[in-house]
């Protein structure tokens, strides 16, 4: 076989057998096939597609390039999330200690911020102590004993991913749904749970940035797992303002406080009851998705979600005094009110913008190596829908840094104002399942 | 600027400016942009094309990438011709001579077969003492002297060209109409004549499968030639069969004398006048095709195009006693007549067969490390259009290896037969100039 003629085939718009699926596979992992050879194909895929075959093929062959998760010494039905990245996304924080306190196991590896998005793991980290890295006995046994754990990933898992997420990176070629959901997929598979939950955003500052997009990313990684065997739906959810209303690290660990006390921000709390509820249905605690949802809103009411956040990070090193008095948490030195400069209602907020705009307030990586400010981010006080007077706060920008002029500005113009009343639509826009 | 932009851009379909373009080409030159990259950009510009100004810049900025040739102190017109590479294509060794003999300069560099295709430069070495190194001032003073040398490529020309084309023949990127004229047009004008004869092939064992792809191609070379100022015109020849008899070195070599003197196969001849009529009027020496195709014809008759040839290979150090007395050039040991299985007419010669069948008896090259033997090939005893009985002889296959019954089959199933007879189109369908 050469790889020459499999890029050729696509190239040409013809099917690829599973068998040279494979062989691309597992010579460009194991470095047998250059970067170069790797790209074209990559881009013949951007031009031609895949069909659905050829994507469970692709998906599985990255999926056993390198180690997968054994969690079967876990009992009960692990269940997972998976968003497709967003701006103030801190669901994992609230939505977790929730399923699990109502009896889902949750044995999560998480990842770093980049960009303009956050990273769940960061985010931990801004409370003092808490550890990331733990054996595979320390998970097991802690997702055993309290239902939940949420690490950094071990092993080397789907390195064909890496290397070719990487290359894509650099080749224009990340724009193309059978290699974002093969992507994506390859790397939940791996992970070993049972039932995986996608979120997939849309909108500005989400990778996909229409509904329709979004849609056929999204059915195209429900039919992946369905024909791998595992348990996968997806709901669609709307990027076009950042989720809730605090972006940046510690920030948003205090609103998934605020959540699962039963303060949390609308929006917010629409996604994480309904994510929650069909997590829930995933792992065979509910039946519906009504009695999902009132499970998830007990657990907040009753506190036992708040108990179980406490649990999880306790487990894992973190002194949760900061948790039960977030006041202790460091708060930045400037807190700067970003001002509307005319009267209006809000029709969309740039996620883009204000991830971006938290990055450089210190609340971000613009390279893997820079270091975060845990303090820093931006908390919104309008969102979508809300009436705007002129000279009022849209939000709040926190930093320690100085001379942030431009950012403010670009924080305000983040804001899209409308002269007329904006129509209001859920968060969670559809759910796709089998 | 950066070259994911770039690549980005042409994904999309948009056009590429002059300045990314020339970006992309020095800096692939030098290595600062990794083939990677490039093979992917290659890979967009298969599926969305360039338009003229694209294919020019690109084809300029490659002309530039590394030395171009000065022939500026030979006197008179310089003309070249290039053919996009054919199966019995001994061309340059007649046509050459001819418009040469006629007053026009042909200072040409040319290369070695590879594969299926044969090249110039490893047929005149078939004559012992031939010489295709010389110097640029040897060069200079033979064109001065005698207008006629044919020599190996010198200096570090086109070296993007030479990058790239490597890099496309192993990631599904030849077939692009803006890639091959640039690669053929960036070559051709390095090598600085004032006017350039493409000859575009097309059929069966031709970079062009059709006559429309031809035209496309050869329109395409000739508007890049226009905008960048170099008289250039294109003529589109079928390569439904090997050009001749003759496919082998030394067999070549012969046939080219016997055309020379007055000798030669029908379509070869006629490829001859037309071309060399098309190249006299570039060269301002005739001025109508009728006087140029007399002019050619007049050289062959009265023997001061054999005589060229002649001052051509002893200015190169060749033994010409080898051209005056063809019967001294080594024959193969064994010469095999392919027999007819049944009657018919012959409908068409599958060139690529030709060739590679040619290159397995010993008369070319599987990889460039590979030996000549200057007496294997081929000689077709019938062309398109002849009928042919059972049980006569096709053609013969000349030979010093054992064992190549397979291959004696192959030429053979290269001769298609039909019931009825065959209608004759000329060699030279189409001339496509301003």
């Amino acid at each position: 076989m050469r790889m020459v003629d499999i890029i050729e085939k696509k190239r040409d718009g013809n099917e690829l057998s599973d068998a040279e699926i494979r062989f691309f596979v597992s010579g460009y992992t194991e470095g047998s096939i250059p970067d170069y050879q790797a790209s074209a194909l990559a881009m013949a895929i951007v031009f031609r597609g895949m069909n659905k075959r050829e994507i469970a093929t692709l998906t599985d062959a990255m999926e056993h390039s390198g180690e997968t998760i054994d969690l079967s010494a876990i009992q009960g039905v692990k269940v997972d999330k998976h968003s497709t990245g967003g701006v103030g996304d801190k669901t994992s924080l609230a939505l977790g200690p929730l399923v699990a306190a109502c009896g889902a196991k949750l044995a999560k590896m998480s990842g770093r911020g980049l960009g303009h998005t956050g990273g769940t793991l960061d985010k931990m980290e801004s409370v003092p102590g808490m550890n990331i890295f733990l054996t595979d006995k320390q998970f097991e046994d802690q997702v055993n004993r309290i239902g939940i754990a949420i690490i950094g990933q071990t092993g080397e898992i789907v390195p064909a991913d890496k290397k070719l997420y990487a290359l894509r990176d650099v080749t224009g070629t990340v724009q193309s749904i059978p290699l974002i959901a093969s992507s994506i997929m390859s790397k939940k598979l791996a992970s070993g749970s049972d039932t995986i939950l996608l979120d997939v955003k849309f909108g500005t500052g989400a990778f996909m940035k229409t509904l329709e997009d979004a849609r056929e990313l999204a059915k195209t990684m429900v039919e992946i797992g369905d024909s791998l065997h595992r348990d996968t739906r997806a709901i669609l959810t709307d990027m076009n303002e950042p989720l809730g209303l605090a972006v940046g690290n510690n920030l948003e660990v205090k609103e998934a406080i605020d959540t699962l006390h039963g303060h949390g921000p609308k929006d917010f709390v629409e996604l994480v009851t309904k994510a929650g509820s069909i997590m829930l249905q995933q792992a065979k605690i509910a039946k519906t998705e009504e009695e999902g949802e009132r499970m998830i809103q007990k657990a907040i009411e009753d506190g036992s979600g708040f108990r179980k956040l406490l649990e999880l990070f306790q487990a894992q090193g973190a002194d949760i005094s900061y948790l039960e008095h977030p006041e202790k948490f460091p708060v930045s030195q400037y807190i700067v009110p970003i001002l509307a400069d005319r009267d209006g209602y809000v029709s969309r907020i740039d996620s883009l913008e204000i991830g971006l705009a938290s990055m450089k307030l210190g609340g971000g990586r613009a390279t893997m190596e820079d270091k975060i400010d845990m303090s820093a981010g931006i908390v919104l006080q309008k969102k979508v829908g809300d009436k705007v007077n002129r000279g009022e706060v849209l939000a709040y920008a926190h930093t320690n840094k100085v001379g942030c002029e431009s950012v403010f500005q670009e924080i305000h113009d983040a804001y899209n104002l409308s002269e007329n009343e904006v129509k209001m639509e859920p968060i969670v826009r559809e759910y796709i399942h089998k």
